[in-house]
Parts: structure tokens; sequence; C-alpha cells
């Protein structure tokens, strides 16, 4: 059996870390790019916020010899190996088959599994076909991962000094049984422990580059110990320092955490994993004030946003999402005859559409985006693809700016959305300050 | 030079799909699940449209060893391999220098490439850091990809019979240079081909066993020249069937496609990748109806859904996004008594916010989701967590059913839209077909 120590908090942080993870995700459907592949983000997440690093993942084919040679490989390598999908009841599942092979293992009948599974198909009104009965193969010296939102149980073995974790392809039955059956079994053999391997600076308003010129200095400070990575989102960049060598104690990368936060001043965002939204959120929720958003080209991601936040409904007072006139007239009375002189996409429609969505839903803050997302769209006021205009009004007044994003429509959407949750922020911050606001004023005013 | 026929559309499928394709994703961030690997679902699909089928995806961590080795292993059994990541200006990105070394390959200082990074740090109004001349190093022997929205450039080798592909990380960079740059590039080589190499059921309404075990006795009609594969997403399920030894011709395939497609009915929803919302546009299009939403659980992404649809103006009316019963009253006239009684969680709801919706909005149907997603939604009238209604508006009438999802919040959000997507899509389907609806009437009208 691979061991680090059992950990109880105060287990030396090398021993996780040099652990070797390997995740085999198969399924011709992600190499086809027909489904993301979240288990690499879900799994990945899960074990670095447990101190270890995920040292490789591979997608291959559902074909059993690549499933074969790939899984011999892996085995041979990693200390654990997971493996996700191909435990399903088509003729493309092969995952169980295969590995089973390999690992010299028998395949027995679980009779408590076929129960399981007519008993599932029962409760939905439905009738189990045939093939669902490979399902109920369980290996002969292993157990059973009970799986309580699908069909397929997942399947944990012990053997060469190895742990092997076999689970279902669907994110939904995958995610609960990683976390309440896999992270607690791999901490109990000391494989897992209880902080993260990093500590996460978030920032927003600052290109990559320009952040570790900036920072450099504090890192040079600590020479060899420290390591550093960035990792840039839409508008958003990440930066974690970690000590991989353990050369620098947790207090001391926090220190350096702190030393980065403070020298990056209102562009630092957040610790950790927070999204701009939450952290909008919890300042909302500190200043006893309510927000409410109206957006066309974001088509609702902005609403979505501060929807994921839990209690939402606590600060959240709506949101609209219109992409005609009629809408925005019917829903927050912006004025037609303002929207016919300046066009819908223009800095004075998104000052009218904020102030529109805080007056008709009772908010202190109201976020407006308007602008054109898609090649689809274009602007008869010549604006081209990729401008939008942002509103926000605030107790402290209403403004609009002006952005232009190149790429596609996704990308388009995810950086108006991110921008917009960035001026709230900054904004809200000024206020709990009692600052002025430095922002421009917009020469259009209700 | 790896070469398949030069296709002009007339080439043999076995050529281009028995190129090898293999795609290295770098960066820590990904095996932290930090970031989502989209490079794989873009690629792979990006492929997958041009008769190609990508081998294998490996992502590893930035160490220079561990890039080192993986590249040598693929590049010795791979005939084309693309990286991505580590092209940019900061500390932990290395994949340009170790590949070189790798190829035997001297980098070179481009000059040109710094010019244009220093004009687009001026065209935003930034100073351009010295870090950033990095990514000024080309191969000697090989051709520069140059990067419109980004610092970083791709750069595109030929060596050893072989094709590399090495793109910057972020994905707004890299898709517009993948499609301009490298699909015509590996096209003219013979490396790709202009048609998909399968052809996709979607389906909706049917489980992934039963849907398998009703289509079987078409697939085994044609034998062991067909491969058939299953991809189960949140209450849907894709059927793809293709011929990987090229036994059935692309008309064969056609036809089997279009016997499922046949024996399926309404749960049948299109060939290809047309997403529900989509299809539900083609129909209100078709028929010249306009459609509004109201969302609480969802929080936007329903309205979402359609806006991604291009156009969405035509037919779109709106959509409005609450989590307070205040919202619902202010902005659709929902009658307070009704939520107070009933609860913002009911059947009721449901149909009054559906109601609400259209008549405010001036649309001919309206789709309102009404529930709890998450953990700290609970509700007061007992409804467990997962439960959602989900109200249609139509000009035959408005009911409301109930759903009941297990899984985390995003899991129930992503089901409840597509359940309400496929709702409005039967609605529509039988609203063509001048059917009467055999939807249960609620019992609460208004």
């Amino acid at each position: 059996m691979v061991s680090a120590h059992n950990t109880a908090g105060d287990a030396p942080r090398p021993n996780v870390a040099s652990v070797r993870y390997e995740l085999l995700t198969l399924g011709d459907e992600l190499l086809l790019g027909l489904t993301a592949n979240g288990h690499l983000t879900f799994i990945g997440a899960q074990l670095g916020r447990h101190g270890a690093l995920l040292q490789r993942n591979v997608t291959i084919t559902d074909e059993a010899d690549a499933i074969a040679a790939q899984f011999r490989e892996s085995w041979a390598r990693a200390d654990v190996v997971i493996t996700t999908g191909g435990l399903g009841p088509t003729c493309d599942d092969r995952t169980r088959e295969v590995v089973a092979e390999v690992l010299g293992q028998k395949l027995v009948f679980d009779p408590a599994i076929e129960r399981a599974i007519e008993e599932r198909f029962a409760r939905f009104g439905r009738k189990m076909t045939a093939n669902n009965l490979k399902q109920a193969y369980v290996f002969e010296r292993g157990e059973v991962l009970p799986n309580a939102n699908g069909t397929a149980p997942g399947l944990w073995a012990e053997q060469d000094g190895k742990v092997l974790v076999m689970l279902p392809g669907p994110p939904n039955e995958l995610q609960p049984m990683f976390i309440d059956q896999v992270v607690p079994r791999l901490a109990a053999r000391g494989l897992l422990r209880q902080k993260e391997a990093y500590v996460q600076l978030r920032t927003a308003g600052v290109g990559e580059s320009a952040l570790e010129t900036k920072l450099q200095p504090i890192f040079d400070r600590h020479g060899a110990s420290l390591s550093v990575a960035f990792c840039a989102h839409q508008g958003a960049v990440d930066c974690r320092v970690s000590s991989p060598n353990g050369g620098l104690t947790e207090s001391a990368l926090e220190q350096v955490a702190s030393e980065c936060a403070q020298l990056l001043g209102d562009d630092f965002v957040c610790y950790g994993h927070d999204s701009l939204a939450r952290v909008c959120a919890e300042l909302l929720r500190k200043q006893e004030k309510r927000l409410s958003v109206v957006e066309t080209a974001t088509g609702g991601l902005l609403a979505n946003a501060f929807t994921e936040v839990c209690g939402a409904c606590k600060f959240f007072a709506g949101g609209v999402v219109c992409c005609t006139n009629d809408a925005k007239m019917l829903l927050l009375d912006v004025p037609e005859c303002l929207l016919l002189q300046h066009g819908a996409v223009s800095e004075e429609a998104a000052v009218a559409m904020a102030t529109g969505a805080a007056e008709t839903l009772g908010a202190d803050y109201a976020l407006a985006v308007t602008g054109f997302a898609g090649a689809a769209a274009t602007g008869q006021t010549g604006n081209p693809v990729g401008t939008m205009y942002i509103g926000l009004f605030s107790p402290a007044g209403v403004w609009a700016k002006k952005l232009s994003y190149p790429g596609p429509r996704s990308t388009v959407k995810v950086r108006a959305v991110n921008a917009a949750l960035d001026w709230l922020r900054r904004e809200l911050l000024r206020a709990e300050q009692g600052g002025v606001t430095t922002q421009r004023r917009s020469n259009v005013m209700r």
C-alpha cells in the first residue's frame, strides 16, 4: 500500500504532494469535443484543495486496445489511478472489462447491484433493459462505490501497492461519489490532507505580464523555494504561490501573498477561489444594499453570476434580459425617444437601462450591459461587433463606459460580464471606504 | 512530410481518419482544476468536423522535465502534435524553449514580433514590460502564426515527416488562430477534409440504455462496419454512427441515421450539433411566434440559451430573472395573494409567472422555471432541494409540471433548462402538425 503520513492537519506537505496521481478520462465524445472534460476540472480541483497535485490527465478513445495500453502505462507510473467513463450499459462502455484483464482480476456478478438498478428504473416508472446488467459486474478483490444518482456503480481496488478508483462518466453521478466516498478513503490512507497546496490571489484589471513585473520584487526576496504561477481568465488574472520543495512554511506563503495583495490595492480581488460576483455579493450584504441588472448582449449571464451565489435573494433584486427596444420600454420604462435618438447600443442607453433597472426594482445599485456580442448583431450606429457599453447606477450617481473586445461571441460575453462585475466591485469598495468615485461622470444623466 | 491524399471533397475517408493527432495541453492551472480544458473541446471538435479523430490528449504540469518527456513520447507516436499554453511572458511559460531543445531547433529573435507586441501595448495605452520579449523567439526552421488577439504568436514546424503546431493558451487567442491559420494549412497538406467523420443524432426525453435498446435492431442489420457511440448530456442523449474501417459509405451512414430518427419520433431532436434552444428558435421563426421567459432558480441560463442563437431579437421577446416575490409582482404583475397562498415554488406560481411573462412582453409562448436549485434555498412548503416547476404558456393554453433532480446546483440548473426547452420544442412540433396537446392541463389557470 502506498502511504504518506496519516494526516490530522499537521502532516508535512511533501508527503502528500509527492503522491503521484494520474487521471484517465475515457470517451470518444471528449476527443471529438462533443462534451467538455469537466472531470479534469473537478477532480483536479478536489485534489489541489487537499494538498495534492494531479500529475497527468490522459484522454483516449473508447477502443479496448487504447484503454489497455494507457492503463498499463499509468498503473506502472502512478500511485493512484482514477478512471472516469466507460462503466455504463452501452456497447461502447468497455473500461471495466479492459482494466480487470490488465490487473488479472476476475469480474463477478453482484446481485445487490442488479436489484439497485431495477429499483432505480422502477422509481422512474421505466423498465430495465437487459444491457444494464453488465453494470452489476465487480472486481473479485475490490470494493463497490455505490452511485446514488445513476445506474453504474464505481469500483475501488488496492493492488501492487497502488490505488485504483473507477468512476462513471456523468458529472452529477461522479461528483458526489468523489466527495462523499473517494476523498475520505484517500485521506484515511494518508494520500490527501486538509489544506490546499498553494495560496492563490485573484486580481482584476491588470494584465498577466504587468502583474508579474509588479510582483517580481516580492518574489525575488524568497528565491528558489517559492514557485509562482499565473492564470489569465477573461479580464482577470490569478496568481498562485507555492513551495513544492517545502522550503517555505504555510505562514511564509501567506505572508508573501499578503505583501502582493497590499501592493496591488484595488486590483486585488480576494484570496482563494471566490468569483467576482461572490465578492460583490459580500460587499452588498455588508453594506445592506440591493442590486438589479439588465442585459442585452450578455443574455442572462450577468444575472446568472449573481444567482450562483447562495442566498442571492438577500441582495439580488432581479434581472431583465432584453434584446428588443419594446422589452426595455415595457419592463423598465426606458423612454423610446432616447433609444431611437441614440440607439440601443450607446452610453445613453446604458445609463437609462441601469436607471430603469434600479428604479423599477427598487435597488440601490444596478448594472446594465448593452452591445454587439456576435456576428449577426451589426449596429445601425456603426459600432463594430465586440462593442459593449456598461452602465452603473449607484447611490452616488449613474455612469456608462464603452468597452471593446475581440474574439468570438462567448468570449465577448464573458469579458463584458467580468468588466461589469469588476466595476461594481470597485464602486462598492469606494463606498465602503467613504471615498469619492473617480469614475468619469457620464454627460448623459436622467 | 506526412501526407494523406490532397482532399477536394472526394478523398477517401480512411486516409484522413488514420492520421494520428495528439494534443498536449500544458498548465498547472488545468491540473489544479482552476480553469477548464476548453482546448480539448474546441480542437477535438474542429478536427472531428474535418474528418479526423484526435487520438489522445495529455495534460501535464508546467515543469520542464515533464514537458520534455511527454513531448518526446508524443512526437515519436503521432503524425501531428498540437501544443497549447506555456508560450506567454511569465516565468512558468516554458514550452517554447523545451520543445526547441527536444527537436534540436535553435530559437532566434524576431524583431517583427517585438514591434507587434510593442504596438499592441501602445494601442491599449500600456507600456510593454521586458518579460514580454521572450515571446519574440521563434524556431530557426519554422513559421510564425500571428496572434491577432494577444502577445504570444503561435509556431508551426515540419520535421521528421511530422507537423508541430504550438498555440498560446488563452481561448480567445487560440481559437481564431486555429480556424484561420491551422485548419487551412492542415487541409492543404491533405491532413484534414471537408466533412465530419460521423453522423450524429441528438435525442431528448429517453435514457441512454433505453435508446440503445430501441435502436439496436437497426444497428444489427449493418454488422461490424458500423460503429455506434452514445453521449448522455443532462436530459439529452447524442448517438453517433460512423464507419472507421470505411465499410459503409457516407450515404449509407445517413440512411442508418434516418431510420433511427424515424423510429424515435418526437424524441429525435436534430442531426448534428444544434442546441435545443436553436431547434426551438427555428420552429418559432417558421411559425412566426415570439417567446418570453421568466426564471428563478435557473438564474438567467434559460434566457442565455436563447440569446446564444444568432438574431435572437427576431423571436425572443425578453426574459426576467427574479428570486424575490417583489420582482415577480413588479415586473410581471404576478398577484401577491397567489404567491403567498401557494408559495413561489409551486405549480400555481409557475403558471402565473409564464402567463405574466407572455402578457407583459406580448409573447405567444412563455416558459417559466421556479424551484430550489441549491443547498441554501430550502422551501417553506417542504419541497426538497432539486424540486423544479416548469410553466409553459402557449396559444393552446398554460400548464405547469413538477420535476425533481438530484445533484449539485449547476446540474439541477442545466437539467431544468433542458427540460423547459424540450417541453417547448414538443409543443411547437405539435402546433406545427396542427395536433392537440396531450399534456395534462393544470387545474390552476388564469
